[in-house]
């Protein structure tokens, strides 16, 4: 593939950058590709990876002469990031970010960028439950969409330039509003995270139930939860705390069903929960259609596990 | 390996016993597999798929004979199997059932059965998001753990019997106490999966998020609820309304721990979060180091889905 950019800065070095970078290097997408991490730690496992081509000390140094910008910090830490990062930018560089929230990051990252800097918003939809620079793998992005949110008037050259990056990457891109898309991953992710941390909470209170025994026999559903709450603690505090609004929302509408069904089951009102339950698998049925997943069984999983 | 009966009965032929089925053959633990469903055509496909040796009309011919005898029906169906059944139970048989619940199928099938057969309930952890007699397969149950819940006085040489045939398909048997399991698996599966099906339930109400986007987007946490959400409504149905009392206290405590992160979200409440989710590693780290899973990011699954 082409190269699409001369110079890449990576702001953060975690699994979404690490992963960039393994993709960026091995479809030769970039010339030069920088990085910079707040842990010393972690800019020492980068340059001993070697998935970066320098290493800096400062986010100021990484980003100098770069014509992408790519912030890959918790949702948090974005503003503060850019605040340090924009008299060092080059004009006409492109910056994006990779954070789960979208209105939020816009109004913490945007009012700290000058002129002629364009400001192209992203997330990528991927993920695994591992953290850190060791965690990262070219093949993350591949047929896994990365959804940019640009702002009104935003330089239509610098969002096709982008995209080609993302594409090459393996992503399918989806253009979206950045409200719509909080509330969107408040759906499908932020408030199934929170689920899954609940219940993995829950089994670690009880007394009557060991935790060698949730262990033990987490296979019959438990286990799918206790992959999403293994999730980076720091990430998912920003999360929430930036895409309040949207989480609440679900949240609410969420414990009414919830104890529509509980109320159900307290009754014994059998055909309520049967015709809940039947309506359910039609989504299912959707996503394997949409190509989203598999229709092997337990998802085509090893069976050793 | 040896026979371990000489005629098996399986009355119901959908995922477990379809899966015993194909096991038994594979390592030659049945002399004769014979088997029952209610519907003709599920009666249909398990000849014309040939994991039986014999298809019945009715429950009480296919238990003619047999030395052992599994109820793999929906829990809430259990109790008039066995009233059918039970007159024509050879002395000495072994009668088992597979159901997720076990004092309610104990209570509902235990009155019916004849002096001199040995009851012994159990219920293997596995299983997919299929059903029917078409979702069977001969590892279902390899390292996955078949718990037996022996009623006082149980026969030891039966139950020693029964582990020979469990531990033959591949399982790792566990013996319970009734009431425990019904509290343990309430913790770890059916309360997991009355949640999934209640977020997914959500994502289908949504009027501003269309389903198509949550088709689309589910990579993010919401697919592994869907998977869970996909299972059969009869057997979900009949779980709840048998294990209300355990569900409904594992709900009320997940509502409380619920509201507890729902409010430090409101309230902006960072450090909380950031100490429930550091928690919850924990647990997920445990569950890899007893081997219930795998450590491969996103569970190893193709990077295609």
């Amino acid at each position: 593939m082409a190269q699409v950019f001369e110079r890449v800065a990576l702001i953060g070095l975690g699994l979404i950058a690490g992963s960039m970078a393994h993709a960026m290097k091995r479809h030769k997408l970039a010339g030069h590709v920088a990085g910079f991490a707040r842990s010393a730690e972690t800019r020492r496992a980068a340059a001993e990876i070697g998935f970066v081509d320098s290493v800096h000390d400062s986010a100021a140094e990484a980003v100098k002469g770069a014509d992408l910008v790519v912030l890959a910090v918790p949702v948090g830490a974005m503003g503060a990031v850019a605040e340090e990062i924009a008299p060092h930018l080059a004009p006409g560089a492109t910056v994006t970010d990779v954070g789960s929230v979208k209105q939020a990051v816009i109004d913490a990252v945007g009012p700290h960028l000058p002129d002629g800097v364009h400001f192209i918003p992203s997330h990528p939809l991927a993920g695994t439950e591992h953290s850190g620079p060791y965690s990262g793998f070219a093949t993350l992005f591949e047929n896994r969409w990365w959804l940019i949110t640009p702002l009104d008037g935003a330089d239509e050259a610098a969002t096709a330039r982008l995209r080609r990056l993302f594409e090459g990457v393996g992503a399918q891109v989806d253009e979206m509003e950045p409200g719509h898309h909080d509330l969107v991953l408040a759906v499908v992710s932020h408030t199934p995270h929170l689920i899954a941390y609940t219940m993995v909470g829950v089994a670690d209170h009880l007394r009557r139930v060991s935790q060698s025994e949730v262990i033990k026999y987490s296979a019959s559903g438990f286990r799918d939860f206790t992959r999403i709450a293994a999730s980076d603690p720091t990430m998912w505090r920003d999360v929430f705390l930036t895409n309040k609004e949207a989480t609440l929302d679900i949240l609410g509408r969420f414990t009414e069903e919830l104890f529509v069904l509980q109320r159900a089951i307290r009754m014994g009102d059998g055909d309520h929960l049967y015709e809940y339950f039947t309506r359910t698998r039609a989504i299912r049925r959707g996503i394997i259609e949409a190509g989203q997943d598999t229709d092997a069984p337990d998802f085509g999983r090893a069976r050793k596990d």
